[in-house]
């Protein structure tokens, strides 16, 4: 039995003595209320007051003029990418190392993933790598950034918060417009981190948060998309719901759009966690806190630090191993699970998995590092409280 | 003032003395107890019993062997389409007379509508028209439909049973046969409705349900397929839950996939839901029959009476003008609604849409003619209660 993973889950046993999840949501405020009147209004679907409510918070929180919300993440991001104008045999540059949504909803506006590295210190795109990969692989044709060996246009970067950390975003912003570059964020595990003060989904023309069960805030299913343009939102709001044209009666629709409306139940859901979120960030940060301090003696893993320039929702505490130590991952995997307590390896990176293992790619050698390195700790708000 | 219309707003005053929607849920159940439990036990989201429960209760129900819960019935058809064989530019038979979801779902798979007219007696696709359209441009090349026009292949015809009324569907299974045409059934108003004492979603080779707020049953939003075929639902669970292999840890994906998965609290509202559709359903049958009763006197229009072989929900009660009244149906529509009483038109024919006028299409006299003279009436449950 490996020393380091005998370490960590005795540590990890002294913080839970009962089995622990990796995250779980809490209802303490007004979910129940909320979501009674949905029922006794009878108003739980696509009509009714809390999906407007539930967008006025979030456009308060984040400080994003227009948000809309939708029916999740994924959603959320397929909109965004098919209004950055991504479309068949578009590429569009992603980190490899997200959830394997950031790629589909590429693929959903028929566009090409094309993976480019990570950066140690943010787990998201690396804006050095960025810059010369594309030195290397991009020319500006007609105002079009073009891929000279695909000879296929580069719409747009997906940049992904990683875990809720935010990626750097000035000299990333400063690439993406003198490559021409539509910037989307992928900020679905960033609400509540801060990039330099301001909340992060607003560099992007567009951005994506979402709201599944195992985020800061659940809406069981939901997502938003966020965007300081008005003309954007508005699309947005209509491709969200069927493209059908405002009229008293009659259905009309001018143009192929989607269903992704997020029901009002769900928003409702979403209205009482929002009211917590400023709680759950605290005791996220405490947690956070917490790990730093009983792993800062563990020889061979590090904890993952929020970047010098932000503050991180700590959405998923991230504990990383040395090099010389990948081999006790694995069997740390093991052992911490059989014992009830939920950690969690990186996503397998996704230009590995077979529908996107031909994709257009820079080299990856961080993002392949620290697929092999990161283990994800249980991250419940709950875990924070001070006598929890 | 036409006077039909003077006639039918007296006729709907007299029944609704109050303001009426078009068609409201009713949460007379369990929907509070088992929405509760969701919040309770934290399990709101993705995972959670009610899922599961949810599927076998409509598997009970509609007699369908299998059944994958989905986020909306657009969601639920577009993986029917997919898992039917429907690619990059291949032709599907479908009505117009149809929300535009129909079409929508078809476009996502990268397929061409191609419209095929109704019948007057079922408001659905109309197997003589049907078959003698096939005569004249399909053939079968190495064992595929084409369309010798486009050149294109015909996969599948899309039924419709609309407003929750049966299409007849021994013919048309054996026009699918001889064709070799896909069969699916958008089954998404027609909970409840039988065909030959069986209920519908059970002849084509995948079916598609929704439980949209409006729907006869509802979750807020959400929809489900159904299936005889053990292995094409494994593949839609698989395909609506992002492709993740199954693993206690690692997140791995094998295919492009989709998050369509309903949430626990959504299923949790359908559980309690189908407990009391039975009751709604007679209670819808009672209102049909009051209004069959009620506009018998009214000369111009015709109440629409489910098909002879059928049992219907009848989800949205039809009201049909007289090919001489169609005059007085704007009036009608306007004098309504001016009142209060929410009426609505036919939806606009699908090929009239912009996205979709340069579809492939047969003769669509019935579905056009249909279109000008049909209104539908209120048609909540509630309002056949006795006492109502």
């Amino acid at each position: 039995m490996s020393s380091i993973t005998d370490k960590i889950t005795t540590i990890l046993k002294g913080l839970f003595p009962e089995s622990v999840s990796l995250h779980e949501p809490v209802f303490g405020g007004n979910e129940w209320d909320y979501v009674k009147q949905c029922l006794d209004t009878g108003w739980v679907s696509s009509a009714g007051k809390f999906v407007d409510r539930f967008e006025g918070q979030l456009a308060e929180f984040t400080g994003s003029e227009h948000v809309v919300a939708t029916i999740n993440g994924t959603a959320a991001l397929h909109i965004c990418l098919q209004l950055a104008g991504v479309q068949q045999d578009d590429e569009v540059l992603i980190p490899p190392l997200t959830f394997v949504a950031t790629a589909n909803a590429v693929k959903y506006c028929g566009g090409i993933p094309h993976f480019v590295d990570s950066n140690e210190k943010t787990l998201g795109v690396d804006p050095e790598k960025l810059e010369s990969h594309l030195k290397e692989v991009a020319v500006i044709r007609s105002g079009v950034c073009v891929n000279k060996i695909t000879e296929r246009p580069i719409k747009a970067l997906v940049v992904v918060h990683t875990f809720g950390h935010p990626v750097d975003l000035d000299p990333i912003v400063k690439i993406c417009h003198y490559y021409k570059l539509k910037l989307v964020e992928d900020a679905a595990e960033s609400l509540g981190s801060y990039y330099k003060g301001h909340h992060t989904g607003n560099w992007g023309i567009l951005s994506a948060l979402s709201f599944n069960g195992n985020k800061v805030i659940t809406t069981g299913g939901g997502g938003a998309i966020l965007t300081q343009d008005k003309k954007l939102a508005e699309q947005a709001k209509h491709l969200t719901t069927t493209a059908k044209v405002s009229h008293k009666w009659a259905y009309i629709h001018n143009c192929i759009a989607y269903n992704y409306r997020l029901p009002n139940i769900n928003a409702a859901l979403g209205c009482a966690q929002l009211e917590q979120l400023p709680q759950f960030l605290t005791e996220k940060r405490l947690l956070a806190k917490k790990y730093i301090k009983v792993f800062s003696g563990v020889e061979g893993v590090v904890s993952f630090i929020e970047p010098s320039y932000a503050r991180s929702n700590y959405w998923m505490n991230v504990l990383l191993f040395d090099k010389e130590c990948v081999n006790d991952l694995e069997i740390t995997l093991k052992q911490t699970n059989d014992q009830g307590i939920m950690t969690r390896p990186a996503w397998n990176l996704l230009h590995t998995l077979p529908m996107f293992e031909n994709c257009p790619r820079s080299g990856l050698e961080t993002a392949e590092s620290l697929a092999t390195r990161l283990l994800n700790l249980p991250s419940s708000p709950i875990l924070g409280m001070p006598y929890s």
